[in-house]
């Protein structure tokens, strides 16, 4: 007991004022999520550590906490250090994202869902990641997806219905880049690239805004330098233009930027994407960014992620990964995703609209009768306030101080006088 | 991967309807007890395995899940083996209650928060118990806990926020089983149970509701049947006033159903906690049980628990337990705490109002263009409606009824004829 008193390393408690603050922004999110047609669901936050690490969650799966198996002993233990296998000690697992479970959910539940299923999970996840600013082992996860639905109607809902939260959490200036793994892939055929490289190319490139052009075409030099010139001469021609984010969705603006033949039509759906999206809030902007790459494996199609100015980093993405959520079904089912990165996002927007109006701190003297003071408080309640009892103290100031820093917007004297909530004289904090 | 998909053991997925119908009592429970002054924080799922096994949590520390440290290797599983002790291979657990966690909070924020801090915490819980009926290893606790108010003020209020709450999910009928733990310690010194008993003793008398006054004696007569057959006495005298949950809460009624002389005090003190409480919602009554043990070792003074006639165990509890929270601080804090059991309370609220009235289901042909199909179902969502979209299919009976039975009010055809939502037909559903 020797430890100082904190969370566990890389976990963070919310107080009041933050725990009000995320949960105005996440039912903000619910409500815009919820106009758009989707549906809420909770799945545990524990897997069977078999799905966990299946190999749907990329790197992620390295950094799974995993629970303990019950009533294990010294055999279970001993047969542990033979196999080598230390997970072997562990049943479930703490899920790292929501998309696993999902696709989970899905094979539970399929036969109770509608053939086009649009989700909404909003949960946290647990990553044993190195902590660092901004990064946390527990941390919310907004994610729409919606299953079943082959054609780009998905990808347009999940975008509309994203840019409706945005707007909704007052985000001006987000921008969506766009991109299409289609195109990424005829990118890397233009180039030559061996296609048993492409992932790794995809991860150079994902890199690009650390370690720019020359960064990327030296990373892949060692292994084809054809190609990476080749690649470095596109990055280079891309620049300017990846400034603002990318280019506008068109097709002259698209395949302005693309070497010529580049996967037309996927070049053809995003513009299709655009046309289907112009009526989005005013502070979101759609821009095409053939070096978006997104990370995980998954993606087959569409892609996007957002940017806004106030986070270095992005705010949220997605994009389409038909192979997955099929994969404990052992069938091939569309599905499409967006994820607002919670975390990042709750930084950015102003603080709500204070509930300072409706709320009172009662501060009472030591003798007043308790019914008294109960029913005074009632009262108030009853009558629509939010009422907190504050003993008086000899710093009258520092009381009232602190009342109105905890967001009360008025007080009101209780003292042996007082017979009822009329009898009080509000005074506004402040 | 042969293994069935399922949830892990004992726990559950909400779908749509039962995650709206949760979500609905937790926001209806929140918002009665932040009217009445309490603030909502949140602690990480996970803490530290050694205050988890601190000896707070009772019986319930056995049934914790354990997280395996990252990076073990042989050599530690090896140690582990040594030592016996299988729980240094864990760093980490999932908490079993909310009030360890709220000691921890306490004790690393205490200069943060007010002399009299009155928190909320709505959050799952986790226990590796034999999953039974009514029984899951996950599962949401709803507790407000008043922290550094030594005075009967804590327990009047949490008793009235909790029967706000009640009564705001529409549950009548309940009724707050009142004792005092030195009531109940003055019981057994009057049947000169040996201090040292006392808890064994308790834990009979918990379980008189099933095995009865004759069990409790069978179960205490082993080793010492004088005091047994003293208490057995009470109980038998007790039996006929405790059929309704107990007595009127008054000094007459509490001093005429007890051995004379048993702490006068205690008596005083709930009579005066009748008295405070007179304003209670007219569903809510409270009764005194001497009976009433609460199973938790740290109580000190007055305990509750809810009972209601639509289930079989209680539907919440709580108490004073004013040595525990300031554990980690070394310091005694005043504290009490009350917790509504959500997932029984769940089971008996009526179906919110249904979100029906306001929301569309949208059936469009295949032709309908994907642009004209976003405006319209934009266009009703910025006039506050929800909207999902739904392909027309050949059972268009069968599309309506699911649609009507997830909760949509209404629906209208989409062709391509429509222009805009000024020309669709909304058609009542149901």
């Amino acid at each position: 007991m020797a430890s100082p008193i904190t969370p566990p390393r890389g976990m963070r408690d919310f107080l009041p004022a933050d725990k009000a603050r995320r949960e105005h922004a996440l039912g903000v999110i619910r409500r815009s999520f919820s106009a758009h047609g989707f549906d809420e669901i909770e799945t545990p936050v524990v897997e069977d550590i078999a799905r966990l690490h299946s190999g749907l969650g990329g790197d992620n799966e390295k950094l799974a906490f995993s629970v303990l198996r019950r009533g294990l002993d010294g055999d279970d233990l001993a047969a542990a250090i033979d196999s080598g296998d230390i997970l072997s000690l562990s049943d479930l697992g703490l899920r790292f994202d929501l998309t696993v479970p999902l696709a989970r959910f899905y094979a539970t539940h399929r036969a109770e869902l509608p053939p086009v299923f649009r989700a909404i999970q909003i949960a946290p996840v647990w990553r044993a990641e190195r902590p660092q600013k901004g990064r946390y082992r527990q941390f919310v996860q907004c994610d729409i997806d919606i299953i079943g639905e082959a054609s780009q109607l998905a990808e347009v809902e999940l975008i509309t219905a994203t840019a409706a939260a945005l707007d909704a959490l007052g985000l001006t200036d987000c921008t969506i880049r766009i991109n299409d793994r289609r195109i990424l892939n005829g990118l890397l055929e233009y180039c030559k690239f061996e296609e048993s490289r492409w992932p790794q190319v995809l991860i150079s490139i994902d890199k690009l805004d650390k370690i720019g052009t020359a960064g990327v075409v030296a990373e892949l030099s060692a292994d084809g330098a054809d190609s990476a010139a080749v690649l470095g001469g596109i990055l280079e021609h891309l620049e300017p233009h990846l400034a603002d984010g990318g280019v506008a969705l068109t097709v002259e603006a698209i395949t302005g930027i693309l070497p010529d033949g580049v996967d037309t039509d996927a070049v053809a759906a995003l513009e299709g994407l655009a046309h289907s999206l112009d009526t989005l809030p005013p502070g979101v902007t759609l821009r095409f960014d053939p070096t978006l790459v997104r990370g995980m494996g998954y993606y087959t199609g569409t892609i996007f992620e957002i940017a806004h100015p106030g986070s270095g980093s992005s705010v949220g993405g997605g994009g389409r990964y038909d192979g997955m959520i099929g994969r404990f079904l052992g069938s091939e089912v569309p599905a499409a995703g967006f994820s607002i990165g919670f975390e990042r996002v709750v930084d950015l927007i102003e603080l709500p609209e204070s509930g300072a109006a409706g709320s009172v701190a009662l501060v009472y003297d030591q003798d007043v009768p308790l019914d008294r003071l109960l029913s005074v408080k009632s009262e108030l309640i009853a009558s629509g306030s939010r009422v907190r009892l504050e003993k008086r103290t000899k710093n009258l100031k520092a009381l009232l101080e602190r009342v109105e820093a905890d967001g009360f917007g008025a007080f009101a004297f209780v003292t042996p006088q007082t017979t009822d909530a009329g009898s009080l004289e509000l005074k506004p904090l402040g």
